[in-house]
């Protein structure tokens, strides 16, 4: 039997070249990046490289950068960090009803310390409508937090509708981009926002490995406490092998985007047309993954 | 020149047959642990093998280890997750003056979240009284985190003793043992601890992984917020390589256990007894470690 692997939201094989990038900081270079010696300061270094190749690939700056260890750190990090950095202000955020279970329940838990969240709706398309965000709006809310695209139906949202309303309002903008970075072009500047989760294993990295995009000067309060690690925004001895992995990956995924994009667009075509001319049920194709033969949960 | 490594307790090489063992699941075997479809569900055996072995290295049950990024996260899990999940009992919590900045930075935290803290002093070689332990734990206390071993001066804390007091009133012990385990014999049992943190790196792992050990029933609220992935208490896809290469380091160490005390308590005496012969300062050592050459920052 012929297995055709249809999940790369799920998971990917790590490519050769990013493995062979990684492979001598396990055990030649492994210097603890805080120590204050050249084995150190040098793997530091290197991390400072890693950075600002992540950074490149949304057009952000280098500092604008925080590692973490997985796309879903980086969303409880946006949205836990913004939301209690800033309670002064308010204590209401509004997510969409269809976010990934790291926002989701980064949320409830949110709810259990005194905020107010609101579920936006979305339509039949997945779609989150700017003028229900608009209206939704209040004096209080701190934080809205609305997925780039969806990982289980590929719709893409209108980010940049959607945060100007809130650029507009001074309300922080975070999107959940872990389905899009490496598979279509983002660029922060483009999106007007404030937040930007991305993930490792989505663009070539292993497991693993995230970061956080964030403005400059925004308050975030860290998940992890502890040394002064990533700007005292995430404490922990840095995985360096991983965060090579990624900024190789981004690299990689940087100069091969074009290439990917117009792969994948004609593999979903062909299947929406085989099983179109099979006569099986339509697929509805609004977003740039058609579907996933198996869901994962959860 | 010749180089000597003095800085084991910041970082360590990963052994090669580690590295052999994680390389795999990079790209072979790269599914998704939480997916239904077998390359996941092959992949999650996986991860419970390395669970029982890291588990076996301290006398655990593999139901009682939850994987996390790094020791830090560990600390950051145990007093954080500890002490917001009991937090109905009382806000009273009691930490040692010399502990790592990860627990010492989760204590201050929390005193932002209207907990008190005690910073119990230790004497002039590192150790905390027993007595003055006794003397701390008030009716509203509800956790006490004391290290097992200090990264930077050595010495070994009477857990044993300290953790007897705090059984004896119900409160609930964490140890953070990220400088001995794979150094020397560490037994939950002989401990007779609630809550233990260990980090990767310290026994042959690589960066980005550690585990906490948690008894059976303890609640300990989750810092990541997401999925159901480690039961429910830590969200996230598993970080894969890394826990195959925990599980290989917690089998390695166990082998080679007792050479390596032998090694290293060869090597210390070695070491004083130099330095004397030289006339120059002697070195406290009361712990397994002497000094280290560089001192860790953070």
């Amino acid at each position: 039997m012929k297995r055709v692997y249809m999940d790369h939201a799920a998971a990917t094989p790590v490519p050769k070249q990013v493995i062979d990038a990684m492979l001598p900081y396990f055990d030649e270079h492994f210097g603890n990046p805080s120590t204050v010696y050249d084995m150190g300061t040098k793997v530091k270094q290197v991390i400072d490289e890693q950075r600002a190749k992540v950074a490149k690939l949304i057009g952000a700056k280098a500092e604008e950068i925080v590692f973490t260890s997985s796309g879903a750190e980086a969303n409880n990090l946006a949205v836990k960090g913004a939301a209690l950095a800033n309670r002064k202000k308010g204590n209401h955020i509004i997510i969409s009803a269809i976010e990934h279970h790291s926002v989701l329940n980064s949320a409830r838990f949110l709810e259990r310390q005194d905020f107010e969240v609101t579920f936006l709706q979305v339509d039949e398309h997945g779609l989150v409508d700017p003028e229900r965000l608009a209206h939704a709006i209040r004096p209080e809310t701190i934080l809205v937090s609305i997925m780039h695209a969806n990982n289980e139906i590929g719709t893409i949202e209108p980010i940049p509708e959607l945060s100007a309303i809130c650029r507009e309002k001074e309300v922080i903008f975070h999107t959940d981009a872990v389905a899009t970075v490496g598979n279509l072009p983002v660029d922060i500047n483009e999106l007007n926002v404030d937040l930007l989760s991305l993930s490792g294993p989505s663009l070539g990295a292993p497991k693993g490995i995230g970061a956080l995009y964030f403005k400059r000067n925004l308050r975030l309060m860290p998940l992890l406490h502890g040394g002064i690690q990533e700007s005292g925004r995430r404490a922990g001895t840095e995985n360096v092998p991983a965060i090579v992995g990624l900024g190789t990956a981004a690299e990689l995924a940087a100069e091969q985007l074009t290439h990917k994009v117009e792969k994948v667009q004609g593999l979903r075509s062909r299947l929406v047309q085989g099983v179109q001319d099979r006569n099986t049920r339509a697929i509805p194709s609004k977003g740039f993954l058609v579907m996933q033969v198996f869901v994962s949960k959860p």
